[in-house]
């Protein structure tokens, strides 16, 4: 069906451009989009005059196939827009605006009778854009070599990448200019238990840069959906990214059947790094939820048998056996090591604990049999997920926790065998529910079997959206950790509440993250969905618990509060142990008020690498909570409070370094000081190197509490 | 523990060799085994002094380790007899003698301190032996790059092979020398939907020989548990055969995990073509059944909507459609092509025949929605085995049969997208057992899904036996088509009643099978299992079904009957339409008659390529079945009865080619005639090209009926 269309006719010597034009609701992006001589389609896109992305080619390399890369015609153009606004089941906001203007351009290649549809949506903060391969007679199944999606960025921009892998994300951070990568790839690639590069100058997404002359702008993905993951291939001399797809066991890229779609690439633009943050771009890229109840599903603040056994202090393991088979070792037969976290009576004092200070949930790992050989063997057979240890007991642990009002969170470390995790996953998850437990945090380490695959490949992100489908079927939320990273789709599957998929705090206890670690990922990992980032450890020193462990915590301990605010997650655990929060229970006390779930957000300061100062209303709540963290340097955050409601009074909470704090030298040196605040109020509040505040921002609803106390300067 | 042994001491120059024997219990077999000057153990084997394995090396090669090749010393030897009597659930006899003399050789590697156990049984009609991997300190994973096991033959044999694939065995099989492997490899390699060939000499097994001198050899494998599939490599300078196994997507051949084993590698030799037909040796080195309960395992003999899609006269799909998405295409609006064959009133039509002719079960293939684009599209999601398309009613079929005291039979085309077929394996189960289903056909045609993976890798072949094990806890019978050649599992897992794995009748359809083919399967493909062979096809041109076929079943139709008793088989099809059997329903007869299960069965002619005869006792009765088929040259036949009781007298039925039958010019050409037999009978017999005959030998219980009857001659 041909509408009229509107063109705009550039006669060159020899060619013939029709150019289509898209503005942003606000204007301040135009996006252009053509078929060049070739009949290649190109796109670039401006962000208030600036060019952010020069003429870039577009398109599909196929497999025994004429791509789709050229000999293309614009046959139909459809402009729309869209307005709405919708709630989040849960998020950092209570409401999000989904307000676009939208470009549909339909393609046909004359050669082979084929027709793609190229749809743009530019929003006020930044432009989506996907293929789309309508039902047609010339176009059935189609296997991908290489998506050729180019991003030509206007200069040497400032970035801040992880090395480009079809198997981790868990690299450190590196900032450099683009022109670096190339030099810096080597040191970059530290070792993982399954890694695979694919380039000297490829990166991943989300891709967080910063132009010279001020532009923030990030390049991601979204509704990664039946499809590869998409990876950045950079042409280090013109400054080019172009798209790489994961591939599988035999190089292919992607199977499709048409009626199909790709994914939307993403990029968000600002002049503002607090602009990146807020933007809600690739959510609202994603299809609503169909869930007709979402009741079951709920923010979780959570503690574990966890920390404990990262840091070497205790193990997953119940005996010291170098091998296991499951069904063939008679675990009431076997000599128990003395070292196994998981045993019913430590896990009623992690309940106790839980109960005492108001936490959801406890996580539990190695309560099930296979620890002693599920690392590094590429075992097919490994867990059951089913089957205790003899010294775990599920249904009196079920019952203590409940009746302690404490749920247990469920552990499924798959050691990336995921036929053996797929075949017990209906029997894993009935498990789950007949013994009180909704939520499980699941794990992919290790190299993928079936062998060849990788963790970002087609066939793994339909594992990996299966597991979570079926886990709605039970009410079960799901927490991912060595995953895909997230693409915005909680917003179809708000039971995903979390993933890991990124270098987290377990990595503190493995040699160390950098300071500004957590002041990078908000702009990289966090644009996707939020992180299990586990933090809230307060004995910084490993060597406290493990002797044999000379890593550090790369945080000080008022930082490590900070976190709850500045990495926005539904799911939030306090990672140390019971018996080092009660060393410090005055400043436990901010982990127990801050809120998982918030009405709205309010960037206060921002700067990738730099800091980050984010201040969060609690959901139903009037209350606030702020928190800041910053680099290696240290520095001074002044932050005002003009969200406040002015007609309100609150008492102020603050929790910060000390003059003399230290992330390396001196985390544990905080202090604690309780003053009122009013809309009115600003805040000059230092932070140590590697350090940060939290506050939290109670509504005085009581004027006698306020005896005493005096404003915060 | 290390007890005495008797070692023969060989003092060559510089080397000493200790050299262990074992015999057959009628010593008629004489093995050798030694460890050579570097370490490599070897062994050889004697039958009735003739070499038959001349000194063969033995070991693997590993992956990131020492191999287990050279470097062994013996630490220990063991010798043991066993002989007991079992009966298998269902067989070509009631009952099994499983008879040897067993040698366990330790062997223990210096330079590595490992151990590895090497174990020969000997029989009176082969050998089998295995390599054990005991639980050990310095063993534990290990991974397979290649199986060393050589089997050097004593001369240039005649053999029956199949081109060496890791993804199909339909081929036909080609007789010749092992010297002229190599010129007749190319032309022997033809066309199918997933095909991986290794080499220029590369066989398969069962590998069938017969040695200058009058000796037949076979080389198969036993017990193929988690475990790569083994195909040989031919040396034809040396004619020394080696093993190769399956690899995985990256080319790895197999993971263990110590204390683990390989299956038995099997040598059956005999001075007699029979006694290689005899033979039960592979089902003897197989582990008895653990199942308790087995009353639901029944052999089954069925009619099937399948013969009328194979030859192109109806389709399996509902719809002309050239692509479908399961969950979104709604085929109650689809409009059907009107040739979809599995529709309800037309599998009426066959469960009536059913009835009417005494048959157990009716298979339907295209009841389930996905058909229009299963086929070479690597396609994941292509069937959910559970959605009818709209003119196949469940319930009403499910009630009809019932009525009619005939089962359905279901049919699960996997399409070889086998995480989608294990996604849905308990549903489908479920909805078997639901609707009255206890038997399913399933296929697995195309390139395996995970892609890079073998259809006989040692992961396929465990998820083929996950489905068989599942399949007994739900009391249902597995014929698994285009999965791994059978290898004596079903003594463990007797509800495993058949499979195809080889080149069955549907290639009559597929431009024909060679007119001896039946004359070399049962030395070949039958050795480790009954093959659903679906014969019976009377209408022999298929352009009689489909005007565009030319095809032709190479084989006369009394031949057709033959093979209900030689192609031996618990699952036996009439595979024919219900139209053209009305046209002949004398030789239909035969069919009706013929039994699936025995309790005794006599090898009456038999040599590998030419001809084989064969008298079968019909379980629990004194009734006996002959069948005989030749090649392409046709003969007389010339067999006796004296396995008859000679008290009784029986009323033998013949159906034989008539004089002027071919199996390509005048294939239906039959007759039939009656008499009285007993076990003084001798009978000459005419056989076709192409042809051959079958007799049923019923008791006479009531001498009334002898009346008019003449003794056959």
């Amino acid at each position: 069906m041909r509408k009229t269309f509107i063109t705009m006719c550039f006669c060159l010597i020899g060619s013939l451009t029709f150019a289509q034009e898209l503005r942003s609701p606000d204007s301040s992006f135009s996006l252009q989009f053509s078929v060049n001589d070739k009949g290649t389609p190109t796109y670039q896109l401006k962000y208030k005059g600036k060019s952010v992305i020069k003429t870039s080619k577009m398109g599909l390399e196929l497999k025994d196939s004429i791509s789709f890369q050229e000999g293309f015609a614009i046959a139909d153009t459809k402009t729309s827009t869209f307005d709405e606004t919708w709630k989040p089941v849960w998020g950092e906001v209570s409401q999000i605006r989904n307000h676009y203007n939208e470009l549909a351009v339909t393609l046909d290649q004359k050669s082979t009778q084929r027709t793609i549809i190229i749809r743009f949506r530019l929003f006020n903060d930044g432009l989506g854009f996907r293929y789309e391969f309508p039902e047609q007679k010339n176009l059935n199944y189609f296997i991908i070599k290489e998506e050729k999606t180019q991003f030509a960025l206007a200069g040497d921009h400032k970035t801040f990448w992880l090395p480009g892998d079809y198997d981790t994300q868990e690299y450190s951070t590196v900032t450099s200019d683009l022109s670096e990568i190339r030099g810096k790839m080597k040191a970059a690639v530290t070792p993982n238990s399954s890694q695979t590069t694919f380039s000297d100058t490829g990166v991943q997404t989300p891709l967080m840069m910063k132009s010279k002359d001020g532009l923030y702008i990030n390049i991601h993905e979204a509704a990664l959906i039946d499809y590869s993951c998409l990876s950045l291939e950079l042409d280090d001399k013109n400054f080019i990214l172009e798209s790489v797809l994961t591939p599988d066991a035999i190089g292919n890229k992607g199977y499709m059947q048409a009626p199909t779609k790709t994914p939307w690439r993403t990029i968000i633009v600002s002049d503002k790094a607090a602009g990146i943050l807020e933007s809600k771009l690739v959510l609202n890229l994603n299809e609503p939820t169909k869930f007709k109840d979402t009741s079951w599903i709920k923010p979780v603040k959570y503690i574990g048998v966890w920390w404990e056994m990262i840091t070497g202090k205790s193990n997953w393991a119940y005996s010291d056996l170098s091998s296991v088979q499951l069904g063939v070792t008679d675990f009431s037969k076997v000599t128990p090591s003395g070292k196994h976290a998981a045993n019913t009576a430590h896990v009623k004092e992690y309940i106790d604990f839980a109960s005492k200070h108001g936490f959801d949930a406890v996580l539990v790992e190695g309560w099930n049999v296979g620890w002693e050989d599920w690392f590094g063997k590429t075992k097919d057979y490994v867990f059951d997920f089913v089957t205790p240890y003899p010294d775990f007991d599920v249904k009196e642990l079920h019952n203590y926790a409940k009746s302690k009002g404490v749920k247990m969170m469920m552990h499924h470390e798959t050691s990336s065998s995921v036929r053996n995790y797929e075949r017990h996953l209906d029997t894993a998850y009935k498990f789950m529910v007949e013994n009180g437990y909704n939520s499980v945090k699941s794990g992919y380490v290790g190299n993928m079997i079936p062998r060849g695959e990788h963790h970002y490949g087609q066939w793994m992100n339909n594992h990996y959206l299966y597991a979570i489908e079926k886990a709605a079927d039970y009410k079960i939320m799901v927490n991912a950790h060595e995953a895909v990273r997230p693409t915005g789709m909680s917003r179809t599957y708000p039971n995903l509440i979390g993933n890991e998929s990124a270098r987290g705090t377990e990595y503190e206890a493995f040699g160390g993250n950098n300071a500004d670690h957590t002041t990078i990922l908000p702009f990289t990992r966090l644009i996707g969905g939020p992180m299990d980032y586990t933090p809230g450890i307060f004995e910084t020193k490993i060597s406290a618990y493990n002797p044999e462990n000379n890593s550090f915590v790369h945080s000080t301990l008022a930082r490590q509060l900070a976190l709850y605010v500045t990495m926005y997650s539904p799911l939030q655990m306090a990672g140390d142990l019971p018996e080092t929060y009660n060393k410090f229970l005055d400043a436990f006390q901010f982990i127990k008020d801050v809120a998982v779930d918030w009405d709205d957000t309010k960037i206060l300061e921002a700067e990738p690498g730099d800091y980050i100062t984010i201040a969060r209303k609690a959901k139903g709540t009037e209350n606030w909570f702020i928190g800041s963290s910053c680099d290696e340097n240290g520095r001074v955050s002044k932050i005002n409070f003009n969200y406040l409601d002015p007609a309100k009074k609150y008492i102020a909470t603050i929790y910060s370094d000390a003059k003399d704090a230290h992330y390396e030298t001196n985390p544990q040196a905080y202090q604690i000081r309780k003053g009122l605040v009013t809309s009115k109020t600003k805040l000059s509040q230092y932070c140590a190197p590697g350090g940060g505040y939290a506050i939290s921002v109670m509504e005085v609803k009581d004027s006698a509490v306020l005896k005493g106390l005096k404003a915060i300067k």
